[in-house]
């Protein structure tokens, strides 16, 4: 018999910490790490995933601490000779990154879908649980701002989450399949975890994808999300920022909590947040209250093992 | 009334060598160089010219003294990473080289010519010169070897030009128009050079587009070859061992000359080569006898004024 399956919905730095911590207790027969592709974009005629690789170079140990993403000590040597060039290079590649991105992007013109190329990283990273693309076909995060409709890359780096944003689309969610790898885990999960991930930009578009809504409902086990924001802030990015703008409220666990109203049995929410807990209890939840700030390798561990424990999923 | 127009041939380092004497001989409007592009090759999604970077880098006083190609004091962290991720980096390109092809890349896909890419990079390395590829469609050498038919780059860098070549072509020459600027030049020539470059690898890819040949033999003023061949070696890459391989004979300035009988009115050999006077003389040629060798800055401006003078191109 196969192990109990524990399905993790991942963006970018939140997300890759918790399933750090998840890859650290659980065996990679045991996870699947389904993760955010809205954010993908071709730069310079090279196919960039950034969540995929922010998840995957955390768990290869590889990850820049410093930002959360790219490779650690990095050098940028293309990139200076690239802005010598005349070429705009607000999107801040590294040499040993765009190795990464030349790899994808010529297997992905040899006709290999996105899961296999990811697989093919995966595993020349030494990164030995699976980490998925939600889709195989191309799904485009495009922002609506006050400073006019920007691709996802352009809100968020170039002009630094500045704008005030009106409204999300996913631009190809309609039509595009979710990953063969995606759907298999649906089917087999025990149980699901939401990551501390930017519910908008990085949750949101997965959840759009036709079919996976009803697939996790379809989930009889537990489904556990945890709050990005702590205490009415975004550990990191722009989640307070956009639930403020989007919902016209202030930021707080309740309102991503209202978010996944109906879709998860259990909400993780920080000590900070106790106060909050009879509002989130009132939306039908089980809440959790521990620490979910994750700053050093234990915290993360620990999260991940409350995790573990809520989802039934330790062997 | 413009100025009396050199065409330059060239192919890689001796071509490049050449041109640098040339472009500091010459103001611009005197000046045109036009470059092989058969060496051109597809790199993990990348379109690398191997010899109008040789030539641009070599004009730019950028060019890596060690190899006579690729960028001084380039670092290879890109393909150190790419090496790591499985990837067969035979042919090595260097981290500032590397966004040469990225820009290149990124504007062809854009739909710009080659001609134009040539020269929005050349302007970007500061080289005021005129570097204009041969043609803007794709040729590509195919190199027919005692291994196997062999890409360029397979035959000259993979397998450092050890197979025993039975025969080469120029995929897509027939078809394959000599760009605006070529021809153009041709039109304006007061006077044409074949630079000491590969005369199979190099210039026959050059000669062998349609009307090439015509419109050469239709300039009236001095066309002039210096034979890449000293004393029977090659001062660079495998043209002696082409000569022989190809022509059955022994590798001399002879047997290039014979080459480009009929061509050119002007041979310029090395005073090592000498006693090959008459000879060459023979078949028609005006035989210019002189230190060919091109070894430091002053070799090349003075091998590039005797040549001008021949031209009847300086000022």
């Amino acid at each position: 018999m196969s192990r109990r399956l524990l399905l993790a919905l991942a963006g970018g730095v939140g997300g890759a910490k918790l399933a750090f911590g998840l890859a650290r207790v659980l065996p990679p027969d045991a996870l699947t790490i389904v993760v955010n592709t809205g954010d993908d974009e071709v730069f310079w005629g090279l196919h960039v995933s950034p969540d995929l690789d922010t998840v995957m170079y955390t768990l290869a140990g590889d990850v820049n601490p410093g930002t959360g993403w790219g490779l650690r000590d990095d050098t940028f040597y293309v990139l200076e000779a690239l802005a010598r060039l005349g070429i705009d290079t607000w999107f801040r590649l590294g040499d040993r990154d765009l190795a990464t991105h030349i790899r994808r992007t010529e297997l992905l013109r040899a006709g290999h879908a996105l899961t296999q190329v990811t697989q093919d990283l995966c595993r020349r990273f030494g990164v030995s649980h699976a980490i998925v693309p939600m889709s195989d076909n191309p799904v485009r995060t495009v922002v609506d701002t006050d400073l006019g409709v920007l691709s996802f890359q352009e809100y968020f780096v170039r002009h630094r989450c500045v704008p005030r944003v009106r409204a999300l689309r996913f631009d190809g969610a309609e039509t595009a399949k979710p990953s063969p790898a995606f759907v298999e885990a649906i089917q087999r999960a025990a149980a699901v975890v939401l990551c501390p991930s930017n519910p908008f930009l990085s949750l949101a578009p997965i959840l759009a994808l036709p079919g996976v809504k009803e697939g996790l409902t379809a989930v009889t086990g537990p489904k556990i999300a945890i709050s990005p924001i702590i205490a009415g802030k975004a550990v990191k990015g722009p989640a307070a920022k956009l639930l403020e703008e989007l919902t016209a409220e202030p930021a707080t666990c309740v309102s991503v909590a209202r978010m996944y109203r109906g879709l998860c049995t259990h909400f993780v929410i920080d000590r900070e947040d106790e106060a909050h807990r009879s509002e989130v209890e009132a939306f039908g939840y089980t809440v959790v209250v521990t620490r979910t700030l994750m700053e050093t390798e234990e915290d993360k561990v620990a999260l991940a093992r409350t995790v573990c424990v809520l989802a039934g999923v330790l062997a």
